[in-house]
C-alpha cells in the first residue's frame, strides 16, 4: 500500500528514518496496521508494520498470522514467543536513529518493549501525521465505506415492521446485527446503542432488556463492518403517533442536522459547523441540551481520529467521510439523535446514508 | 468493588499512592475501569478511575457518560473538553507522589498526558498486579462467566441443524451470533471464527463467503459477551461423513485436551499444562502441528492477562478462568481445534462449556 505510507511520510513534521506500527493485545490493535499493509482479516496481536520514507512496508508476524500475512506482505520475521518477538524487533530496527510511533494507539507497554529493542532511537510520536493520512480516504476506502453505509441503511430499513411494542431492545439489536450481517457485513462496527423512552437520553446507554412501550421514542444507533470499514448511523423512531414535544424535538436535530450539512465545503472548520448545528439547538427552548460533538471521522475504526466540535482544530477536506448527528437530550424523558455518514466532495457534503429522515411511527 | 481494588493493591510489588485507570479512544478502553467500578455499560473513552490503597475508587468521567457514572460512583469530576479533563486530573492527582499505570492498556499517548497533569509523580508500572488481581475471579465473575459459557453452548447446540452444505461462512457466523443475543448476549465477544475446508487451518482465519462442502472440516471459534463477560469456545464438526483421516485429527487433539483439563489443579505450572497437551500432538503423526499457546484467561477481556504456553510464567490457582484449546493445522488440507472454558477447582477443572466434544458429522 506505497501511496498510503507515502502519505503518512508526507505529513510529517519532522522526518523520520522509519515508523513502527505495533499492535497490542486485543483490544489495542492499531488499524494503521491494516491501513499500511492493505491486509483485511487475522487479529495481528504483537504484529509490527514497518513503513520507510520511499513508501515500503515490512511485517514482523507472529507465527498465528504468518500465513495470511504471506500473501499480503512478505513477512520479514515470524516469532511465536516474546523473546523471539524482541530479537526480531532489534534486527529489524538496528539501523535507524529516528522512529516515528503512533502515540494514541501503542501501549505504554508496547513503547517500552520498541525502545528496549532500539536504546539508541529516538521514537517520536507521529500520531498526528498518521490520523491526516488516515482521515482522507483513497479510492479503495471510498468503495468499502459506501458498501458498509448501504448496508446499514438496508438493514435498518428492514428492521421497521420488526419495531413492536413489547420487543426488548436487545431483540431490536440482535435482529439489526443479524440484518446486516445477512447483507456482507463482517459484524458490527460496535454493539448497537437501542435505547428506549428514557434511556434515550442516554448518548452512550448500553442496550438492556426494557421492552418498547407505546408513545417512546427508541434511538438506534448501529453501524456495519465491511472489509474492515466502520459505517455509523443513528435513526430515532416514536412508537405509535408521535405527540407534539416529540415531534418538535425532532425536528429541531433534523433542523440542526440539514443545516450542518448545509455548511459542510472543503475549507470549512469542524468547529465551525458544530457551531451552526449548536445555535440552532440553543436558539430553540433546548438550550444547552446538545451535550456532545456533532461528528467524528470514520474509516477503520468508528472514532477514526478527528472531529467537529468546539475543541478540535480539524478542517474539512475533500475525501473526508465523517459523521453528522446532532442530538437533544431531556433527562429522564427521552432524547433524539439523527446521525449519518457523509462524504466531503467538492461540492459539499453527499451522504452515504440516506434512509429517511422524517420522524417515522411505527 | 473495594474488594477489587484492595486485591490489586496486595499483589503490588512496591506500593503507590494510587493508581490511574485510564482510557483512551475506543479501542483502547480498559476493562479494569469496569472491573474496579463496577460499571457495566457504557463506553467511557478518555474516563479515569483512580484507586486508592484503602479501597476506594473515584471516576473522572466524560460529559457523555456522567449519569450512567452517577449510578454507581460519584463522579469527582465531569469533563467535555481535552482541557477540561487535563484541570481535573491536575486537581485529583495533586497530592501524589507515586502513581501507578495499567502498562498494558494505556496509550503511550495517555500515559504523555496523565504525566503532563502530574509532573512530579514517579509513574509505575503496575500492569502485572493488575493482571494478577484480575485472572482470580470473584463469585460475582464467576457467575457472569457461566452464564456467558452457557449462552455459547446453548446457541451451539441450536446452531447444529443449520450447519448445511451450501451455507457460507459468514451466514453461519450471523446465526451463531444471533442466537447467542437471543439468549441474552449483549454480544459476541469477538467476530466469530467459522472457518471451513482448508480455511480452518488458518488459526486466526477472518471469517469469508465460502460455502460448506461436503468433506469440509468446519472450525467455529466463538463466544458470548454477558454483563461484559467474555467466552471462548471452539468446536470443529465435519461435514457429511469424517473419513478415516478427519477422525485421527480430531481424536489427537481431543487427547490432548482431555490429558491437559486432567492435568490442571492448583499450584501446576501453565507450562506443564502447556506440554503435556504438546507432547501428545508431538508423539503423534502430527508432529510441529500444534502452533499456538493452550489457553489464555478470560473475563472481561478474551485475552485476559495470562496464558498457558511455554513462555508465560502462569501458576494454576482455584477461582482462575481460562481456555483450554490444543489444535492441529495442516495447512492447505484443514485444521481441527477444540475450545472449553473451565474454572480451576480446588478438585481440578470445572468445565463451563459441556458442549459435546465428539466429532460431529453435520
Amino acid at each position: 500500500m506505497r501511496d498510503r505510507v507515502l502519505r503518512i511520510f508526507r505529513h510529517l513534521a519532522e522526518p523520520v528514518d522509519a515508523i513502527a506500527i505495533v499492535n497490542g493485545v486485543d483490544p489495542h490493535i492499531d488499524r494503521t496496521f491494516f491501513y499500511a499493509t492493505g491486509i483485511s482479516g487475522g487479529l495481528f496481536e504483537g504484529c509490527v508494520a514497518l513503513l520507510r520514507p520511499e513508501g515500503t512496508c515490512q511485517v514482523l508476524s507472529s507465527q498465528l498470522e504468518a500465513d495470511i500475512a504471506k500473501s499480503f506482505e512478505s513477512p520479514v520475521g515470524v516469532f511465536s514467543t516474546k523473546e523471539e518477538r524482541q530479537d526480531a524487533l532489534r534486527e529489524l530496527l538496528t539501523d535507524f536513529r529516528s522512529i516515528g510511533i503512533n502515540g494514541r494507539e501503542i501501549t505504554y507497554s508496547g513503547y517500552q518493549e520498541l525502545q528496549a529493542a532500539c536504546p539508541e532511537a529516538d521514537l517520536k510520536d507521529v500520531s498526528e501525521a498518521v490520523v491526516k493520512a488516515r482521515q482522507v480516504k483513497d479510492e479503495a476506502e471510498v468503495s468499502s465505506l459506501r458498501r458498509s453505509c448501504r448496508i446499514a441503511v438496508e438493514a435498518f430499513e428492514e428492521l421497521l415492521p420488526y419495531l413492536q411494542v413489547s420487543r426488548s431492545e436487545s431483540e431490536v439489536a440482535a435482529e439489526l446485527v443479524y440484518l446486516m450481517q445477512g447483507k456482507g457485513a463482517s459484524g458490527p462496527s460496535f454493539a448497537p446503542i437501542v435505547a428506549s423512552g428514557p434511556n434515550s437520553a442516554l448518548p452512550h446507554y448500553a442496550t438492556g432488556e426494557r421492552r418498547l412501550r407505546e408513545g417512546d421514542f427508541l434511538l438506534m444507533d448501529f453501524g456495519a463492518l465491511y472489509e474492515g470499514y466502520a459505517s455509523d448511523v443513528t435513526r430515532t423512531v416514536a412508537l405509535g403517533s408521535a405527540d407534539r414535544k416529540q415531534r418538535r424535538i425532532h425536528e429541531v436535530v433534523l433542523d440542526a442536522q440539514q443545516a450542518a450539512l448545509d455548511a459542510m465545503v472543503p475549507g470549512v472548520k469542524g468547529q465551525d459547523v458544530y457551531e451552526v448545528a449548536r445555535n440552532i439547538i440553543d436558539s430553540s427552548e433546548f438550550k444547552d441540551r446538545f451535550t456532545h460533538g456533532l461528528g467524528h471521522t470514520i474509516g477503520l475504526a468508528v472514532h477514526d481520529g478527528a472531529a467537529m466540535r468546539a475543541s478540535d482544530s480539524l478542517i474539512l477536506e475533500e475525501g473526508m467521510v465523517i459523521t453528522v448527528e446532532p442530538g437533544i437530550y431531556l433527562p429522564g424523558y427521552g432524547g433524539v439523535r439523527i446521525e449519518d455518514d457523509v462524504l466531503l466532495t467538492a461540492e459539499g457534503a453527499e451522504v452515504l446514508t440516506p434512509a429517511t429522515r422524517e420522524l417515522l411511527e411505527v
